[in-house]
């Protein structure tokens, strides 16, 4: 999809964290799930030096644990050396000992890696409402510590910790070529169900040898964050462990300043990684056979986009008939008038059109349906990846969402852990 | 579960638009589907004498023709004379032509019953977006005109009539005694799908024969509809057509005056019969296997509480894992954190109650979880209806949210008509 930029290849497969310089990584089974399998669960990110740090967060209001020490950690100017991640359980509503289970956690991880514990920053993910096993988490951080010395090209493993309901590794890097000489930024993320980000998504982390202030750092995070994670839906369930965190170790010596065309280009590179990590959640989302655009123009503002899409995004008898491969556009008109959003069927058009650069075919004009083109739209329906295009006529919004279809087996899947 | 009046007895079956004085009606097959069928699609309520009318609509912004057209006429202060509703096209996203058909059946009706063409009010639901067969439907109203002349007892068929996807007939009636004498008030409605009602639900027609003046009879369907048909969610998809109706004939001669017991009386007997109605049409979700009732309390406000409910109830992980009897209450608490209402992981308890009057088990409170009742809830969550508690510890706030699970059922049903 993103092909608008042939000056940055952006690469999917391998990827390690040590790829970028200035950091190491690894992961190993730390039976977290106390299934007494070898599934990976427990991750290290690390930094040869303390990192500029920028994150978003979930805005769920029963933010995990680790969560809360990270957004704290960001707020007070911390500059990280590593990363710890465990899958397999989320320390989300799990009160003061939650809490108390994060922060050893950290103290752990410092101790075997040599660190202050508020260099080590910690993430979860998985079961809501259970305790983490901190005697398998602690064991393990200490194996961690062992293997990442011994071990130089085990980094790769770590993308695969994180995963959950996941199918997939979810990787991208692209290498930036800015004004003093090249630059990395590489990122892994995790995520398939529980896909309704606001201000962040699942797990995703990034890393980048540019030294980049903590202003631009986070600014430009913040917006491409919102262009990428912020701009997909699976089932409209947002989690209570969202998080996205980018570090900037400097270790190229190549620094991207405010206010130049080297910032366009570092925050053009990161909107191509984070993009790419976004599709792949979507497309691994959780039994789905379908990725479908929702492309939003002339709303009366962005945020009234925003707010249509996602109602026909996370719409149930939207999301059923795209299984169906049922070109069923009247359920769309109907999600868009309960969107909030300010418009009116004498002024909206809706069009169907293939993936990629295809031609739009006209659906309803100002409340007219173009009946004769059904065996177009049908035919569109019918394939894996499709868009739709609403204008409605109100004024300059836009909005773009990635959203996926709903099938039986999604029920199957979740309707017991 | 209303067991709290015994003074009212609430009626379910048999149930004629004729039991309540001064109102006739029927219905018959006019295949507005195209399917050659004999399914009862066109019905009509008549009212010997002009009467006084209260109605909700669907907040729904591609309002359906009918729906704008009630709305106009409810606003304009017309009495109405009769309702003429069709099921199996919803008169939706059909523009101006939409608009004319709709017109086109008020004239056809009012010449066939001997009326004026606002004197006919028209519904309709059914499938989005396709021009309603006028030829049909004019045929049928003709025929109708003259089965209703000749027919006395087939007043029943109306509420078949209203169906689509609904499994059975939801009909409630009351006698109501007002101090000058009994008064009845009966209902009818239809919904299965594409149940989120906001300000009104589906279809519901509601008739009574007390003297009541205009203004009290919209204040107290108003005040009603709140708790019963806008506390209810099947899929969270707010229709175009939604529209509650209820006249008032005066046949009776009992007034029932603003600021009396009257009042009172009858707008618990009026909220009796739409939470019967209202609990029907959640009862025949599509697809679905169980009911649960989601109770808000301590909230900051009740829009608040509200937004709880609807989040949870609306929630697919949630509705998915009591589809599989998994009282997986982590996904509640997310649902909970997402909603938007304040609340923190430090102040809310959560529990889990049999339908009715059971006890409630703690499952949740401030932080800690219970798990040693976890048998009990599993008990619980494993049957066709049960009970959720939330307490926010925030203020006063309460909502009551009737909702169901999501089963591979819905999917299946769902992916094409």
């Amino acid at each position: 999809m993103d092909t608008e930029n042939p000056a940055f290849a952006l690469e999917r497969e391998p990827f390690t964290p040590a790829e970028v310089a200035g950091f190491s990584g690894g992961a190993l089974a730390a039976d977290i799930r106390g299934h007494g399998d070898d599934r990976l669960d427990l991750a290290i990110l690390l930094s040869e030096r303390p990192c500029t740090a920028a994150g978003t967060f979930t805005r769920n209001r029963m933010a995990a644990a680790p969560v809360r020490i990270c957004r704290d950690l960001l707020n007070s100017g911390v500059a990280p050396r590593g990363i710890l991640v465990n899958s397999g359980n989320a320390n989300a509503c799990t009160g003061a000992r939650g809490m108390k289970d994060a922060m050893a956690m950290q103290a752990a991880a410092a101790q075997a890696f040599g660190l202050r514990r508020e260099e080590v920053w910690v993430c979860s993910t998985g079961r809501i409402g259970e305790p983490l096993p901190m005697d398998r988490i602690c064991t393990g951080i200490q194996r961690l510590a062992t293997a990442v010395g011994s071990t130089a090209a085990f980094g790769e493993a770590a993308a695969d910790a994180i995963l959950t309901s996941d199918t997939c590794r979810k990787v991208a890097s692209v290498t930036v070529p800015l004004s003093a000489g090249p630059v990395r930024i590489s990122g892994m993320a995790k995520g398939a169900g529980m896909i309704e980000p606001n201000m962040a998504t699942m797990l995703a982390f990034l890393t980048t040898d540019a030294v980049v202030e903590q202003g631009l750092l986070q600014s430009s995070l913040g917006a491409v964050v919102e262009e990428s994670f912020n701009a997909i839906t699976v089932d409209g369930d947002e989690s209570t462990n969202d998080t996205v965190l980018l570090l900037a170790s400097g270790a190229s010596g190549v620094e991207c300043r405010s206010g130049t065309e080297d910032e366009m280009r570092f925050r053009e590179a990161l909107r191509r990684v984070c993009r790419e990590l976004a599709a792949r959640i979507v497309g691994d989302g959780e039994r789905i056979t379908k990725v479908v655009e929702i492309l939003i123009q002339e709303a009366a503002n962005d945020a009234e986009a925003r707010a249509v899409a996602r109602a026909i995004g996370n719409s149930l008898l939207v999301k059923t008939s795209w299984y169906g491969n049922d070109p069923n556009w009247g359920r769309i008109m109907d999600a868009l008038g309960y969107s909030g959003a300010r418009l009116g069927e004498e002024t909206v058009t809706l069009g169907y059109a293939p993936a990629g650069e295809g031609e739009e075919v006209p659906v309803f004009t100002r409340g007219h349906c173009h009946i004769e083109n059904k065996p177009q739209w049908q035919r569109m329906v019918a394939e894996p990846r499709f868009r739709i295009v609403l204008r409605l006529g109100q004024g300059e919004g836009t909005a773009r969402l990635l959203a996926t279809d709903l099938s039986e087996g999604y029920v199957d899947f979740n309707k017991s852990e």
